[in-house]
């Protein structure tokens, strides 16, 4: 490692985990359950197509909200809206009861990746360990438990009313912890969310997931792991 | 156990923990760091004397802002601002730079219980496992990490800018997580932290630790225990 690098992680006192993707498998944990449910209330749609769909919606939904062109809303309220939006195309416009409640609730119901609930009961007798994600903090609680993470704090998007990479969100964690953001380590597969915290000034580590969307040429991060457990093996 | 509390308990999906004096030894810590900070400093003050002035002055001005008699400041303000005042009241009015600090910094480096941690850890696989605490974001994330404390949710009286028992700081947890309060279990040592929750629908589990005011006499809860580990035996 550089001897810069090496210098900037030795003052990190606090690592910040995004959550979905990065500690808990998303995709693979939607794709699946969306599946499964559609073929319990006998739909005949193709769950790929309507998960890609909803997916988009959603993600133009909270850049709506971020850039001040749409009221806050939740996440999972947001998510449940692109998921209804997603079935009518798929023509269900009025899909059954219980399936849209199914579907929104798939986020606090995501599998952790292997790797994750050890790497973080190791890592939490070195270091202060955060949540900060886009999910709710009631998705976060129970996704939590379901998936066998614990935390020192969680922190969610909804307590700035926005989404990262909201600068306001980042600046959520020096503002409730006290801590400079020099001591601040951002966790993430989503290089998206890495450039967002290093303009905050946070020091970064991008881990390598399946699936996530590959770095740019020119994105560089303070420590890059394919895992939990070898970030925590790489820092200090 | 009768059976109405018994049903009750069955009920509860969510462990909702008060944390200075119900997970930490707050009495013993505290006086046994403010008695090295003063000899530290070579200052002759008596520590019990200034550790009970302090706490007074600090409930007094949290109860103020709970009764809406002041405006909200966290509790690292009041209590730094409640430890000054002890000071100079013992002779101190320009205590050496650090000792102030170093004072108001104690409720991070609270130690727990020794039953505190493996209980959290065993509950967390069957309950969700919240912290509700009248100390700020910034000294729940350091004590936690101090006192190997683990969480799926943290929450402060911060976030309703107020202090328990004020009914708002309990409903920040049904609010919050989009749990009916039918499925909440307040676990505290006070039992005036048990009646606000009681107050707001929660269940109680009452912690008879060392030096916690007693009970009064019609006081009465849905679980009593000597710690948590009997706490965790007690539970359904």
């Amino acid at each position: 490692m550089e001897p810069e690098r090496a210098e900037r992680l030795s003052a990190i006192t606090t690592l910040v985990f995004d959550v979905m993707g990065t500690v808990v498998d998303i995709d693979g944990s939607v794709l699946a359950q969306t599946t499964a449910a559609l073929q319990r209330h006998d739909v005949g749609v193709e769950a790929a197509g309507l998960v890609d769909q909803a997916g988009r919606a959603l993600q133009q939904s909270m850049d709506d909200v971020r850039l001040g062109r749409s009221a806050w809303r939740s996440h999972r309220d947001l998510r449940r809206a692109a998921l209804g939006e997603a079935l009518a195309a798929h023509g269900l416009a009025e899909p059954p009861p219980d399936l849209l409640s199914e579907l929104s609730g798939v986020i606090g119901r995501l599998d952790a990746w292997a790797d994750s609930p050890p790497a973080l009961d190791s890592l939490r007798s070195r270091y202060t360990v955060v949540a900060l994600s886009n999910a709710d903090v009631a998705e976060l609680s129970r996704l939590s438990r379901h998936a066998g993470l614990a935390w020192h704090l969680v922190l969610s998007a909804q307590l700035a009313r926005s989404f990262k990479p909201d600068p306001a969100v980042y600046g959520l964690v020096p503002g409730l912890l006290g801590v400079p953001a020099e001591e601040l380590l951002m966790v993430a597969a989503h290089p998206w969310d890495l450039r967002g915290a290093a303009a905050a000034g946070f020091a970064t580590a991008y881990i390598a997931r399946p699936g996530a969307r590959p770095p740019a040429d020119d994105d560089t991060f303070d420590v890059t792991a394919t895992d939990l457990t070898e970030l925590a093996q790489r820092l200090p």
